[in-house]
């Protein structure tokens, strides 16, 4: 992985790139990137390889890259497909610490191209390249010392603090040409591909200490490794923001996916969990990713979400507001003396309040007062400024007025030009002073709103990941081991209790029978009432087979039950294999709680919380979370079912033990870290008793892996 | 209204237009507006005034409205706040049936503004002058044959298909600007600012029959009338769609408008319901509004849900879709003969599902055949097609074939050229064929699904608002007589009871009784078990004074339940006048649910349906209305709650009587139509019995408008 990431960067700022298929014929791949790369101004040494000429584009040419009499750092590849590997073999000799296949017929051609990619990948381990692609679109490093553009790109970008990364070699296209519209700079571009070799999780180990780099996009259809990505990510967020679109986000366009790039993707919603837990804003639109991307490149960040707007128009101004309270800032309540200091300055129809409206005949002049009271006054995290031209407006006078506003605060301060006309020379002023703006009052404040929201992430309360080592593994390694000996798939009521109650989950108190007799003596040592339960292998559902029986008050009434029940087991279901009978104590009245675990192939564990019986069932009132999760998770997910007043004591109940549930999920969570062969359980219900008495597991299935 | 929406089309094409203020003074708004007017090519005869000058811009002036002599349609007035109300009665004795007050300085200022206003509206009423304004940006029509342009806007837009209408001048200016630059055609557009005289209604009611107009935007900051818009809008939008952003969403955003306008906003949520409930789109922001907008200028609309992509680039199409299903779309599934009918056409490496994946090397040959198929293919509703400009891309061949594609259909075909470059010409190209093309393929798949959802809409079941005449209005109006002559503000339960009873509802059996002797005959009448309840015109809250007595078995437990119940109300409530008991049969067992009504200041009577108790409590699991309701809204209300499946009958439960809800709540509907005076009402519980057996209205409070 870090080797990997090392490697990356030599791809990013080689010394010497060789570009194998580097051409002179127009309307060429191996033109456009050779052209590409040394008209960007490149920095270090290019060589084109192409056996059939003498030189391209000027340049003195080789017939392969064993003859370059020099060291190659990268070798860029433009060969068709089936002379890729070959290429890549002899770039391996040659000592190439990095490559680019941009060459496409691989993988997403499926049958042999798959095949091809396999050997590509054999050839790349082999020699220790780290490979870029195949069927991507290049890399780019706009650091004026290596000014490096080796893609096919029509246009290189300026320079900038943004780092892009797409898995979509199309999209990376168009989102180079949109940046340049819009002058958005890029630090790196890097189109990734197939991700036979190089995948986003060492690009982003690679950016994350990258100095260029302020903001990390992605366009992902996929993740190669969710896990390592989380963890990656989290670390990564902590320095830098990173935006994602993450596409497939519907079934349809999953499908779409898949058949693209034959990704199998994970299902949406738990990418929405993998996001949130890491830290990653994903986003819908790539045109929102480029404007939240050159947001976040602001340094520095807002302290807080509290937002003033300066407004010569009310209209735009209760829209900013409703926009920024829509994206979770809200409206700062401006000091006193905020007003009064700008109060002698207006005209008396401006409303001082926030916002500040200083309609519609202001000039630069106001705009100055206002700007400097609201940025000076400390309940202020950060401003928007609205300006709809009139006929006495100077939009350049307010450019040079907003510019030394800004250079006079480190808060945040956005602009909205309500005009589109002739402001070419007023919006360039803000350019050159870096202050960004915006068409519409809406956009500033959802930009705003996703770096409050991003600065309040960073600074939550960082509990690391809490172990628990009071738990015994061992025995249930032992379970495991038996249940799979004997190719069971589903644990018993007994054993699944033992595998609870080894990793301290609170278990009701119970014994294992196997007659009436003992059936009698265990109830009577566990304390009436208690409830009897078939145990069977091959019982899931035991209520629809008559296999339980709740209440029993007496010894009595436990040997006769015990009888009734193994007969009217055997009755429903004969070939089941009666094991004997589950005595447990009945526990007292308490709120009905599901925990419950199912193993994504691809992201791994996935906790459940919720409330039991209909809430679960009708109101689908549950929450989700990857496991392992924080001290912090278990709380949000118990704070965050739309029920969770009823565990606060709802209407005089008693509160119930929200710090039980909260344990037995994070030993839950470790019991499912740990042991990779459970596949799905249900802890249902876990009664939850009034704060301070805890919680019981009542019933529990689990299901392993054979 | 009628008259004012035909005044106000004079106002759209007048013949005549003097502009009193009218000025060459340079950076003047008397200026800005007599040049806008003579520079657009008024098809009229435009008179400046002004008692200073002999001519305005090379036109003969005069010195007051009154000397110009010929007929006057329209008078727009520039001049300072103080002189307005006197030129429009000059204009009012003219015989002007117009006039557009750009001045500001009215209501919008408070004080002497407010009162200003009011003498300004006295005039037009005398003389009969429909007012657009005052403090507004003005009106134009790009009719050729009018081309008026009565703003002071510094660009007159192109002609087009679309009505804007704008609260906030500001956001006119703003807008126009826009739309110049997006290349956005109006057919009229109109800032109605202060709306003393002409409001949104009469300018929707003038521009649903407007020949030149197809789709309406709404750019609002309040109603002036909701109940009159919600009739009106509902009308207008069988029509032609209309679409508005509302802004003053938040209650932070609401103060800002108040602050604004000097309106008073309902709720916001309550704008949510009238839109939807009237088919009006409700959209967020400006940009999307003018996007949405063009669109809907398509004809036909779609028919449709059906979407087909065609694209030369995987990601592009996966993010389409994903953005087609959230916005309402569905993948339209080919017929595999438009398949086979591609097939031959295409490299192998085409994958030819939906999205049709055409690969990057497609030429506009490929595209043809492509689009061909899709657009031929009886399953398919609307077709988005992307283009990635790749090497051999000649994007103005490109353009003309789909051109071609759409000059042969009549389905909606959206272009997205995802490149930003030298893409003038291909875009023209599209923009002379007329066909909307966009940068990213979520701002198509938006518009579609915008564009299907309002067909949806306009093909709902057309259910009348049906009225039962089993009703006893008369029965209702003695009764809130009486409690109204004696300063009641709560309708004990025997009167709410006959309320409800009077409309219909179904109120469970009951008698009002006086002493024990009278309870116990009442009861054995009614039946066992009955309920008792204490009647007080102070008790609001009967069970917290101990006045219910449930599940009474005999005479003889009714009798010593009445004395015990007056006794515990007596000794809890002494001051507390007691009317009686009232004796009441006991439900059997069905589902509790809620109904009940607000009455809102600004939009009239709001209905509520939820399920009881802590559904409604925790889950806030309920739905609202604006009543009059029809039959398809009430049983939306039912089916659109969260707990619906418990209604339908869940665990083997039997379902509800769900036409026995529908039922009482158009009959509340009708009830709290017909009697203003009722302000709010609570039936809670109404217990719904199994299907054919109804419900029971059990408990019921109703205040009313002292």
């Amino acid at each position: 992985m870090l080797i990997k990431a090392e490697k990356l960067k030599a791809i990013f700022a080689p010394r010497s790139v060789a570009v194998v298929g580097a051409t002179a014929r127009p309307q060429s791949l191996g033109r456009a990137v050779f052209a590409n790369l040394l008209y960007a101004g490149y920095g270090g040494c290019a060589y084109p390889v192409n056996p059939g000429v003498k030189s391209v584009l000027g340049v003195r040419a080789y017939g392969s890259i064993l003859d370059i009499p020099d060291d190659v750092d990268l070798a860029v590849i433009v060969v068709p497909a089936a002379a890729v590997c070959d290429t890549l073999e002899e770039a391996g000799r040659k000592g190439c610490r990095g490559s680019i296949v941009i060459s496409a017929g691989f993988k997403e051609m499926g049958g042999e191209g798959v095949e091809l990619e396999c050997r590509l990948q054999e050839v790349a381990r082999r020699h220790g390249i780290a490979v870029v692609g195949p069927n991507c679109f290049g890399v780019i490093n706009t650091d004026p010392a290596v000014s490096l553009n080796a893609t096919f790109s029509r246009s290189f970008p300026a320079a900038g603090r943004i780092a892009f990364v797409s898995q979509s070699g199309a999209l990376g296209v168009a989102a180079l040409e949109h940046a340049a519209q819009e002058k958005i700079g890029f630090s790196k571009f890097i189109s990734i591909g197939n991700k036979a070799d190089i995948n986003e999780n060492h690009v982003l180990a690679a950016l994350a200490d990258d100095e260029a780099t302020d903001v990390i996009l992605l366009y992902l259809e996929d993740l190669e490794d969710p896990k390592e990505f989380i963890d990656l990510a989290r670390k990564v967020s902590e320095k830098k923001p990173i935006l994602a679109v993450k596409s497939g986000r519907t079934k349809e366009g999953a499908k779409a996916a898949a058949s693209h790039t034959g990704a199998l993707a994970g299902s949406d919603e738990t990418y929405d969990l993998l996001f949130t837990q890491c830290g990653v804003l994903r986003v819908e639109t790539l045109e929102e990713l480029f404007r939240l991307g050159m947001a976040f490149t602001h340094r520095p960040l807002p302290r807080g979400k509290r937002l003033a707007i300066v407004t010569n128009a009310g209209g735009p101004g209760i829209m900013a507001t409703d926009a920024a309270v829509r994206h979770g800032l809200e409206l700062a309540r401006l000091d006193p003396a905020t007003e009064a200091r700008m109060r002698p300055h207006m005209s008396p129809a401006a409303s001082l309040g926030n916002p500040v409206d200083l309609v519609g005949d202001a000039d630069e002049a106001r705009y100055r007062e206002a700007l400097a009271a609201v940025l000076g006054d400390d309940g202020v995290d950060e401003v928007i400024v609205i300006v709809v031209p009139q006929m006495n407006t100077d939009l350049g006078a307010m450019s040079r007025v907003i510019a030394d506003a800004a250079g006079g605060t480190d808060k945040p301060l956005f602009a909205v030009y309500m005009a589109t006309g002739d402001i070419e020379r007023p919006l360039r002023l803000l350019d050159e002073a870096g202050i960004l703006h915006y068409r519409f009052p809406e956009d500033a404040a959802r930009a705003l709103g996703a770096m409050a929201h991003y600065v309040r992430w960073r600074k939550r309360p960082h509990a690391g990941l809490r172990l628990f080592d009071d738990v015994r593994p061992d025995v249930v390694r032992e379970i495991l081991a038996g249940a799979a000996r004997e190719g069971r798939k589903f644990l018993p009521e007994p054993e699944a209790h033992a595998v609870l109650g080894a990793y301290g989950l609170p278990v009701s108190r119970s014994r294992f029978v196997r007659d009436w007799s003992e059936a009698a003596a265990a109830a009577r040592e566990i304390g009436f009432p208690v409830v009897l339960k078939i145990v069977s292998p091959d019982i899931v559902h035991k209520v629809d087979v008559g296999g339980v029986r709740l209440g029993l008050n007496s010894e009595e009434e436990v040997r006769s039950a015990y009888a009734e029940l193994t007969a009217q087991v055997a009755a429903a279901q004969p070939d089941a294999r009666i094991w004997g009978v589950f005595v447990q104590e009945m526990v007292g009245r308490g709120k009905e709680t599901i925990l419950g675990m199912k193993r994504d192939p691809h992201f791994g564990p996935l906790l459940m919380f919720g409330l039991g019986g209909i809430y679960v069932e009708v109101f689908r009132d549950v929450i989700f979370r990857l496991a392992p999760i924080r001290e912090l998770d278990a709380r949000n997910m118990i704070r965050g079912i739309r029920g969770a007043k009823l565990l606060k004591g709802f209407r005089g109940e008693p509160p119930s033990d929200m710090d039980a549930i909260a344990d037995a999920l994070l030993r839950l969570s470790q019991l499912v870290t740990d042991f990779a062969e459970i596949e799905e359980m249900d802890i249902n219900p876990l009664i939850v008793l009034p704060e301070g008495h805890g919680a019981r597991v009542v019933d529990a299935r689990i299901l392993i892996r054979k």
